[in-house]
């Protein structure tokens, strides 16, 4: 299928063919079960064995302990803004770092169910930072302390794990899940909205530590209770069956490359190749601090919005989609998922390099 | 693809052999894009087309009046047992009609939220039946009636709308959506999950009348939040992409075969056939009440738990799955929705006319 294109969407987004075709050629029949994955009984033995692979595959792909529970979710990361105030404000307040848009959604989401601490945030200068240990004014006795590893709109990562002494850490890895190895027992949640490298939109993968499970707030929509999520196995009623179906496909394919590891590899060298290359002119521009720099979503402009609106035209016309950056940023915006292959970067930077020879 | 079987499964559930083959021809490069419709930025123009054609189907088929609003959200039927009460509770009470199982877990999902009345119940004949109107004890101050339109568990039907004077009717349509004709304009809230006859698992569709907008209780998770996903277009996050679109399919394919006016023909045929023969014989005992027999799901037994499930062992090896009654019933069930061909009727008849020639 020679006719698809490179598509630096930042969410929902690119997903490897191959994984695609399998999908496709299972569509009508699944491994002789006579129905699609999509018509399968969620307690029918065919199924359990579909939603037990891809748990045991995402245990294995990212090192999750045993003390670790894996629930999936609906409602994307953003349900799990309220989720996680609701299951884990035992005391009733908690510390946010506000990095980016999505981070701030979460910090005022949790403010409805008890006190919010903002204990870092770099909105002086646009999020275009993480803030760095010494900058985090941390409430120890906080329930929680809040980041969102990986702001896709501002194209920045956290590239270190903040010091909280006993305070559980929560992260929102939505957009740079599976892109890396991740030391899991650092944590004490992690959830994911599964369209960046998960899979289709529709679900989100919550990993969260047992002794933090039963204290969920009386009186909230029983859905959001990840107690009742882990007693249930994520089905206390009728999950994304064929989300969790895909997610499995992909962990597949990660674990054909060769795991985290090797995934992330491909990731670094996929991002610095375009980094190296922004470094390397005055016409473009990189938003992020060198320090804060997202290997998943890379933001750069020109400096100059009719260029940058030129630029984004040109590109789509050249087999490109997506490049136009989020408006709370302006410019252009590369995400480069694990999914977007290297022949991707290079299209990008070869077209960069004659745009850049054309306008300069 | 010959060796597909007939698949007799409450939900997930059948789906069109053509819908299933259009999406696998579909899934490596939607009509040229270059992408899978699961790639697809949810703001990009196709993806715009693909959720406008979806809605603006399902207003054509159902006939939905301009004064509603159509909202595609995540969490199934339960997330709705929830968002109903914290979105319609004004004054704060609510009647419910307690028909079965899944009705009876919404009521009580509606007690965390304010005063619940059960205005008629049939639990004293373990849900065989639908209570008629003079059953009914509604109270005319109520915020709004609930109702379970089909019991998938217990078979049974609302054949009727009852009659509730100014007090807005909401009913959770999720097993018998798109079966049949239905004046929505009778109806406050019409919710279903989609993974009968909407496609596959992981979404709701939410009909709602404008004028019941606006009332979300504070300091509630933001995304159960009717009036914000109205004014986001059901997009306030990332939607359930691929859900949507298989709607879609879905719904061309009802379009084709001429709309709820034929479908609803087919439907009573089928199960009229079924019910035709579960009266002709004494060997086998329909459970549901003949005034509240559902078209959807078909509920019977031996009257003997051994021979029953030596019927379902049976039925699976002379290929026809999930034909296992629901642990609350017992005996067996034919779920028996839209995608079911009358050829799988047909099949299950002959089936119990053998089985009961052998064990009579």
């Amino acid at each position: 299928m020679s006719d698809r294109i490179f598509n630096f969407s930042a969410g929902p987004s690119m997903m490897p063919q191959s994984v695609l075709e399998k999908a496709a050629a299972q569509m009508v029949n699944y491994e002789g079960s006579g129905m699609s994955v999509m018509e399968m009984s969620h307690r029918s033995k065919v199924y359990d064995g579909i939603i037990n692979n891809t748990e045991a595959a995402l245990r294995r792909v990212m090192g999750i302990p045993d003390n670790y529970k894996v629930l999936f979710m609906q409602g994307g990361a953003t349900m799990q803004f309220s989720a996680v105030p609701l299951n884990l404000m035992v005391t009733g307040k908690a510390d946010y770092a506000v990095t980016g848009n999505f981070a701030k959604n979460a910090m005022k989401e949790a403010k409805k169910f008890g006190e919010v601490h903002i204990a870092a945030s770099s909105e002086d200068r646009n999020f275009a930072y993480i803030p760095k240990q010494d900058q985090i004014n941390a409430d120890p006795n906080a329930d929680y302390f809040h980041i969102c590893a990986n702001n896709t709109i501002f194209g920045t990562e956290w590239n270190y794990i903040p010091e909280l002494g006993n305070v559980p850490l929560v992260a929102d890895m939505s957009s740079n899940i599976l892109s890396r190895p991740v030391d899991v027992s650092k944590y004490g949640v992690i959830y994911a909205g599964a369209q960046k490298n998960m899979g289709p939109a529709g679900m989100a993968v919550v990993i969260v530590r047992e002794d933090l499970l039963g204290h969920y707030r009386e009186n909230m929509p029983v859905l959001l209770d990840y107690k009742l999520m882990a007693d249930k196995g994520s089905m206390y009623n009728t999950p994304p069956t064929y989300a969790i179906y895909m997610l499995g496909l992909m962990l597949e394919w990660i674990e054909g490359l060769g795991g985290l590891t090797e995934m992330e590899k491909l990731n670094i060298k996929k991002s610095q190749l375009l980094y190296d290359y922004l470094d390397s002119t005055d016409f473009y521009v990189a938003v992020a601090d060198k320090d804060s720099r997202s290997r998943m979503n890379v933001t750069f402009n020109t400096g100059n919005a009719e260029l940058d609106a030129a630029f984004v035209k040109a590109s789509v016309e050249a087999g490109m989609s997506n490049l136009k950056g989020h408006r709370l940023v302006g410019g252009m915006r590369a995400s480069i998922y694990n999914a977007m292959p290297i022949e991707g970067i290079e299209k990008l930077i070869g077209f960069m390099q004659e745009f850049e020879k054309k306008n300069k």
